[in-house]
């Protein structure tokens, strides 16, 4: 500890707080940030035209759709570069406020590089590991008549995982980048106008969102085109372009593989910050939440952007990825089981439908204006309407674009009607995430039954509260199951009877409808991004405004603004949980494709009743429980050295109470930032390695019983039964954890004896109990099921 | 309200409590409960014997098999009814002891009758609504062929359907019977020697143990002996022997549909009074558990009886039953297939197992021996160690036993050493069982790690004690998880390899092998319910000491025996979620070969790989999530309802404290029983209804799609599913609230503050969240898995 800070009297924050330079000196910093932090802009300047003229040379030489989707990306991308230089030209406000948001964002970039460097060695060793596995594996009969042999199918795998990572990571770098620059932003534009901030956090959002979709598109067509030029697809004897989604496995695998880290270690980060802070300052002490004296604070504030803007903007991506792929490899199987003339309509419509993704939700970003004449401090409108209006705009145009795309792409002359029941899919999947996204808020927001039965159940005590907020997360699985399970077999059916058959006659659109529901979900999936990130600014903001003692005009904007971001955050899990719900459908019926292919043999069925099957199953589930476990079980422990380090501050420098003496968050934040780091890496392996052990294991098993492909059908049970368990322990753990959080900001507007009552007491402590739920352990599962699926798909050859 | 009552100085409890007379007067009470009431012993004593001769001439008609077990059950009914008398014959202390006992007795043979009123009135709905469907079903070949026709089958599975019923309410109300009475007897010997109290109280739980196994075991022999007679089975041209277990399944179901709401009924009462007074009692006003002020402690003693004592019983009885049907209909399908000359050994296996058990059991009991020579107060040795020398004994004999009956009924010329393998798969059973309690014990003793770091986690406050509980919960799913998987595999592997094989030379024994391994688990279940009584007996028995104020010694004997009654409890429970899920694996299997031979074709594969298939999964799942959330729901509610009475009162008569008034303790009761009648409604009906309307509505959709056999299919995956969630949720829900309970046990004995410190406190809310865990959700679940196993099985023909 250094004691130097310690001495005479520091005043109301005039220095600069200390931040851990420990973390900032390690050589573990990312090569690839370093280099391109080197590089002259000019040289820049020309990599990137050659670059673009590259990809627009392969592009064009690929299909003209891939040239539209990388001009869209492109177009995509110089927007957001207009919001981003919008932002950072608004003003930073006064110098306590740049103090601060200097702090946060050192906090955060120190343990962002601190982070990816863990991971990216992890990734390394993972790469090696993937193309040992794959230079002794076996080939496809289809990858060997193209010339694919052996190791270049090795080191295309390689390549695409290792891509996946890297645009993973800029993709939570990216989330993070602009949010710590724009917290500060959005806080001194709170002093002016209620409008002005919402917009600033808006099109901060907007930015990460537009990125992160875009580079997810724009990367999946890159390794598209690319092998379709290299490999010479559909040339006489080469590989043919049904089977080319099948090579990208890998890059979806590297986006969920970094993603998975990202969110884990960004939630613990955040939670573990969070609940202490919360714990001595809230609880113990009796001070306001993101009080100055609260030594853990900024800790709790780096958190909000290295959790939720990074993690998030992973987690994205990864879900954009994995579900893109999926719709390719389904909609090639179909295609050439349909013996579709040119197939790559149905192989290149989800990254139409991304493209135009992009495209609806820049104009809904756009849509949210500043009203430059009422230019008065004060709240005029519901932000939350504000934001709904721009989703519905958002909304109104995919189902525009999707059915255009439809009919574009999905048209064929073998069943001239099958676009209109893809389009009709399209439709019942926006219509899931619209009703996911409203049961979300029935089961979180105050205004309705669920949180103020729960708020209620406080008043006699801790225990209620608590036994009420599990009973009400559990109940909250109900409806989401529903509509999941009505989406599916409806947009089963309906691509079932779209009238595309295959030689004998039988349909075979049935998975290729659940795609396109899939795809339906995710068209909007930028704005709602964008939403998602409003939330962490937002609070951040309200930290900022907190920490430097603005009037309370101004932290009465920034509340609002927050509170509207905790639904957001709580709706935009809604989302999540369910795409992601849809997409591991499709990566299991992808990973029984692949299996067929490598078994040379029919892999059409998954029966539980043989009992390894079933201990598969079984074994899945326990996966999940065991998951949740070890993240919350993280949180917890961390939480606990943050308390004794607050608690031990308290009493060492009895001056920070009477703003006397500062505290040494510097001290917070490195605890949290190790602590986290140490803590990621148990659930996180156990995600990666159980899989493969049960595969193996069974393969083994399997061949000394003389039962072919049991390893494979395992782990298919594991995959199916790891999915449906995950994603109701997910909306679980997400729906309770928000109902808490909600249930005390209803206590605190002075229900139920307001802030300070005993039935308040009892509602922080719910709150604490869901931070961990819905931060870390239930959004690392909506990354979880989906890394599952990857890993299966990517791992197949080796449970053979 | 009575206010009579409330005049003038009461003093120390010289009136009796008055006790709801509201609910002795309700005309619901079972009729046949009034009618053997009324019955002259004499002619009751004649019907008996003219009973016991119909059954043995029966089952001299059927097997030698048979006699034999009767003869086993009816000396084990003896031996039953000479230890109830022992402890009748023991005294019951001073009048303050016998007036709280009353208070109890009264309390929980009320609640009794009216619960049973309620669930027989719904029994005999479904009876209806059976015997409807299956007036309107299709009956099998075999069936039709041998006489057994449509009206005559639905007859036949209504009255199973109401024996099993009646069973399983008997077994629960023989629990409850001799545990209102043993309690006070045991509270009265403690006074004099602890091993006394001790014996007592394993004799009381022995007696029911007893009688419960017996029950199950001679209700499905009479069953299956009444039927072979009455169909002449195996004469040309009728039933062949094989088929006979499948009309036995509504036994099954019949008591499992009473053991639901018996468990759900009694285990809401018994937690939400024990939440309820812990919260205003312990937390709020600081008395001590079980203190005579508290007028939520008569409420809180008398769940205990209907909770703990009625509702496993039903529990265990229904777990037995269903175990057994579902091994003789595998016994029977797969003596048919290997064409076993003699098939009856491997159907009767089961009950011969059983049979055993009793005996076994029985000698474990008699083990514990009171030293009558130290006649002295004070404790002399753990009693721990003596219930555990006991279930050794009890498990030594059970091996030697179990392999003799393998020889005796399993020996087949066509495999001759097949026996010998099914005793191994008895063998992994057993020790599956013992690794099961171990595990159990190492989660929730506070010896072990685990408890220890969930203490320490509540001295940083309400909600890292909680963060830590479900993750200690969580966690503690995954080695029973491994546990269950590895006994599944090897003992059908096992089975597998046994050398039975079928005409075309399959080898076809491996589901039986799980069977046998099932049997070996529940080989000492007598015993292993004896200690699970054990414990709520003991639980009362220190109630009453404290509410008589007897001295500290004897207080301090009866706390001891309540310690290790949590401990036997938290044991049982880990060991009826093992038997749950092998015995549903079992029924799962049964329920396919059910359909096989409805629908007159193969069904032999459950594919979670089409998509209706997966949403039954899914839903499957949901049900579980749901039926927890509504469990726990129903108690935190009711909770709430005794706080708010108990807080009312000691407003209203501030007295009461010190005690000058006497706490009105039957209001409570009232308001318990009513509420938790009312709550176990919704979560009962949810389990009932859901498979039946799923199946329903998928054979609908099957229909119109043109996908034959959908809904039994659906209904399938939903039962495998339900049973993997369930199995781990009951793991997760049971070993937190173990867990929490005993942490704070850990912090009372002295460490971290001990009582009273914030510590402690935090440590009371975990206990008070633990407790519909632990004892309401948790226990529902075992029992909820088999029921939907049992409703499957008896709906099938609808599904088709």
């Amino acid at each position: 500890m250094d004691d130097a800070l310690e001495s005479g009297n520091l005043g109301p924050y005039q220095d600069r707080p200390r931040v851990f330079p420990n973390m900032r000196t390690k050589p573990s910093t990312p090569l690839i940030f370093r280099l391109i932090m080197r590089i002259n802009p000019r040289i820049l300047f020309v990599l990137l035209l050659l670059a673009l003229g590259a990809i627009f040379y392969i592009g064009a030489r690929t299909s003209p759709i891939i040239v539209f989707v990388f001009s869209v990306c492109i177009i995509s991308f110089v927007f957001s570069m207009y919001l981003t230089k919008w932002v950072l030209s608004k003003d930073e406000g006064p110098p306590e406020m740049v103090q601060i948001s200097d702090a946060i964002r050192d906090g955060a970039e120190g343990f962002f590089r601190t982070q990816y460097g863990t991971i990216s060695k992890m990734a390394l060793l993972l790469a090696f590991i993937i193309l040992s596995i794959y230079l002794f594996r076996s080939t496809t009969p289809q990858q060997e008549s193209s010339g694919l042999g052996r190791s270049m199918s090795a080191y295309v795998t390689v390549a695409s995982f290792l891509l996946g990572a890297v645009c993973s990571g800029i993709a939570g770098y990216v989330g993070m980048w602009v949010s710590v620059r724009a917290n500060v932003r959005v806080s001194s534009a709170a002093r002016r106008s209620a409008r002005e901030a919402l917009q600033i956090a808006v099109r901060a959002g907007g930015f990460s969102a537009i990125v992160v979709v875009g580079m997810a598109v724009i990367g999946v067509a890159v390794l598209y085109a690319t092998f379709y030029v290299w490999l010479g697809v559909d040339s006489p004897g080469a590989m043919k372009v049904t089977d080319l989604p099948l090579l990208l496995v890998g890059y979806g695998f590297g986006a969920s593989f970094v993603a998975l880290f990202a969110q884990l270690g960004g939630g613990i980060f955040t939670k573990a910050a969070d609940v202490g802070a919360d714990l001595v300052g809230k609880v113990e002490q009796g001070i306001p939440e993101d009080d100055p004296r609260n030594p853990a604070v900024i800790a709790d504030l780096v958190g909000d952007n290295v959790g939720d803007c990074a993690a998030r903007g992973a987690d994205l991506f990864e879900s954009i990825a994995a579900e893109i792929i999926s719709a390719m490899i389904l909609g090639g199987t179909m295609a050439q089981r349909c013996k579709i003339e040119d197939p790559s309509g149905f192989i290149l419509f989800p990254l139409v439908v991304h493209s135009f993704d992009l495209v609806v939700s820049s104009v809904g970003i756009l849509s949210i204006r500043s009203t430059r004449d009422s230019g008065v401090i004060g709240v005029v409108e519901d932000p939350m309407a504000i934001l709904q209006k721009g989703y519905s705009v958002a909304i109104v145009l995919a189902v525009i674009t999707f059915g255009l795309s439809t009919r574009w792409m999905l048209y064929t002359e073998q069943a001239p009607l099958a676009w209109l029941n893809f389009a009709l899919c399209g439709l019942v999947g926006i219509l899931t995430a619209y009703v996911f996204v409203w049961i979300t808020k029935y089961y979180t927001d105050y205004k309705h039954e669920p949180v103020r039965t729960l708020a209620l159940s406080s008043s006699t005590g801790h225990g209620t509260n608590i036994i009420a907020g599990i009973s009400l997360g559990l109940e909250s699985t109900a409806l989401p199951t529903l509509v999941i399970s009505v989406s599916i077999i409806s947009a089963f059916w309906l691509g079932h009877t779209s009238g595309l058959v295959d030689e004998a006659g039988n349909p075979t659109g049935g998975l290729f409808g659940t795609a396109v529901a899939t795809m339906g979900m995710l068209s909007t999936a930028a704005y709602v991004l964008t939403m998602d990130m409003f939330g962490p600014i937002a609070d951040n903001a309200g930290g900022i405004v907190e920490m430097s003692q603005q009037p309370e005009s101004v932290r009465e904007i920034t509340d609002v603004l927050d509170a509207v971001g905790n639904t957001t955050k709580a709706t935009t899990k809604g989302f999540a949980v369910g795409s992601a719900a849809l997409a591991s459908f499709l990566l299991f019926s992808a990973y029984m494709d692949e299996v067929a292919k490598f078994a040379h043999t029919g892999f059409k069925q998954v029966d539980i009743a043989i009992p390894e099957v079933f201990v598969g199953g079984l074994l899945g589930s326990m996966l999940i429980f065991l998951f949740s476990a070890w993240a919350c079980s993280a949180v917890g422990r961390t939480a606990q050295e943050v308390v004794n380090e607050v608690r031990r501050q308290f009493i060492e420098r009895p001056g920070i109470m009477d703003y006397k003496e500062k505290p040494d968050y510097g001290r917070c934040v490195s605890i949290v930032a190790s602590a986290s780091l140490r803590e990621m890496i148990k659930p996180g392996a156990l995600a990666v390695v159980s899989p493969i052990v049960v595969g193996l294991v069974f393969r083994v098993l399997g061949y000394y019983t003389g039962h072919p492909l049991l390893g494979a059908k395992v782990v298919a049970a594991m995959l199916m039964f790891a999915t449906v368990s995950g994603i109701l322990m997910a909306l679980f753990l997400n729906t309770a954890g928000g109902a808490w959080d909600n249930a005390k900001k209803y206590i605190e507007t002075g229900a139920l004896g307001g802030k300070g009552s005993d039935c308040h007491k009892a509602a922080v402590t719910g709150d604490t109990v869901g931070d961990p739920f819905k931060d870390t352990a239930g959004p690392s599962l909506h990354v979880l099921i989906k890394m599952l699926a990857t890993i299966t798909l990517v791992m197949a050859p080796v449970f053979l």
